[in-house]
């Protein structure tokens, strides 16, 4: 306890974090300096520990004190640069209304060369996602349900917005995000004889449906729903059966939840075999 | 076409909505001003649209002209006042960063007084969820697998929180909630003999236990999950499981996620009797 005090203490004597810093933290919320920085921002105590864990390579640790404190010194120092800051100066950063101790700037990982090769498991297509929450809870589905790998279609809104991270909760860590061209990503997939699956509102109920443990899961727009040129690619049609004759309010399933289902679908044969 | 440009016309001469109403509305974002008035706001051209067909009370209907010409008009004569806004104007009262083209302003349906009587069939029985985007999917999620009472716990976001109605895409049309003392309300079940289901961590698999068609589902907080006090009323704990060994940020399912995957299971159980 001691040490952890006088640890404080030191911190705050040091420097506190340059305005440039601040703002080029900041300028990491848009795409195209992400793009050219190959940086983007995770924020949350508990998102950027299980960072520091994963042993993945971090630019910037950027926190309270107290939260420095906490975490094992090797944890801290596997960040190029601990910079300790002020609430008042998380907040200047924070993405969040109410922003947490710590943020961590880190190097989006090298580009996979071959964005067009279908994964030899279950992996889920998105066509154009625009929705950040939408994003993120997919990829934290995808996740815990074993699907390793999501192919994004170009349009889709990117892995490394923040809202995107935020709302993966982590789960980014375990799912490789690729953006490609869908059309030749499913012709792919053809040209290997793997199943398509979409979710679509007229299909087999998925609850009935023989489901393989390979192929894509393709799931489309929150409004538009999936493409028509993609369509040819589908090998079987999937619905998620709705339980109620009401007349108003009740069209579809968010795509989040939807995504939710299927994936739970496809996991549960896996479960029963 | 005629009829309609000349109505639209017609519109551009009619005074504009007033300074008072604009901030009328949006003093609605709070929920001191909706508990008083007792009226909440509805955003978006397809809900605004659903609503009206649904045949409920509307006090106003604000929108562009384009859109009190594009519905019936006996329908948008449903409304007390109808009046037609500038795209400006519409902006000033949204809370969407691009609003759509219709806001009606509703009266909150009278309060049930039996707050703490178990329905029925399934319900969902809702622990503090705070985020108003949670609460929105959930009512959607739902709706979609034919749950029709949801009891939130006091502490839960209300209902008429605008980001709360927009998330339920309409489903609020179609789902009772409530907010009770879930202690009270989880006592009352126990004495009815109704089964409570919790989701949580450690639990039975949700694929493999045996689920009724009646009692009551409990979901828990973002963070903290359910309350401690309330686990005691928990008849069988359920949980999902997870299809992945990986260490890091794969914690839990987001709760509306979670909320998803076990309606649809119950739901599933009913479709393939």
């Amino acid at each position: 306890m001691r040490a952890t005090a006088l640890q404080a203490k030191l911190f705050i004597d040091l420097p506190m974090i340059s305005r440039s810093k601040i703002q080029f933290v900041i300028s990491l919320q848009r795409k195209k300096v992400r793009d050219k920085e190959k940086l983007f921002v995770i924020e949350g105590d508990k998102m950027v520990r299980e960072y520091l864990m994963s042993e993945k390579p971090v630019r910037y640790l950027i926190a309270k004190p107290e939260f420095i404190s906490s975490i094992p010194a090797g944890l801290a120092g596997r960040a190029e640069e601990t910079i300790p800051v002020s609430f008042d100066d998380l907040r200047k950063i924070s993405t969040l209304k109410t922003p947490h101790n710590a943020i961590a700037v880190v190097p989006v990982p090298e580009a996979e060369p071959a964005h067009d090769i279908v994964p030899a498991g279950l992996c889920a297509a998105l066509d154009f996602i625009q929705d950040p929450g939408n994003l993120g809870t997919i990829i934290r589905a995808a996740a815990w349900f074993g699907i390793k790998d999501i192919i994004c279609s170009n349009e889709c809104v990117d892995l490394y917005n923040p809202k995107v991270i935020q709302a993966t909760m982590g789960a980014f860590l375990n799912v490789t995000v690729r953006y490609s061209d869908l059309s030749v990503f499913l012709e792919n997939a053809r040209k290997q004889g793997l199943p398509v699956y979409a979710t679509l509102t007229e299909g087999e109920p998925v609850y009935e449906t023989g489901l393989t443990d390979t192929g894509v899961i393709l799931l489309g727009n929150e409004s538009r729903g999936i493409s028509g040129e993609l369509l040819q690619y589908v090998t079987t049609r999937l619905s998620i059966p709705k339980f109620t004759k009401a007349r108003y309010g009740i069209d579809s399933l968010n795509v989040g939840m939807a995504a939710a289902v299927v994936f739970s679908e496809f996991a549960r044969r896996t479960y029963s075999k």
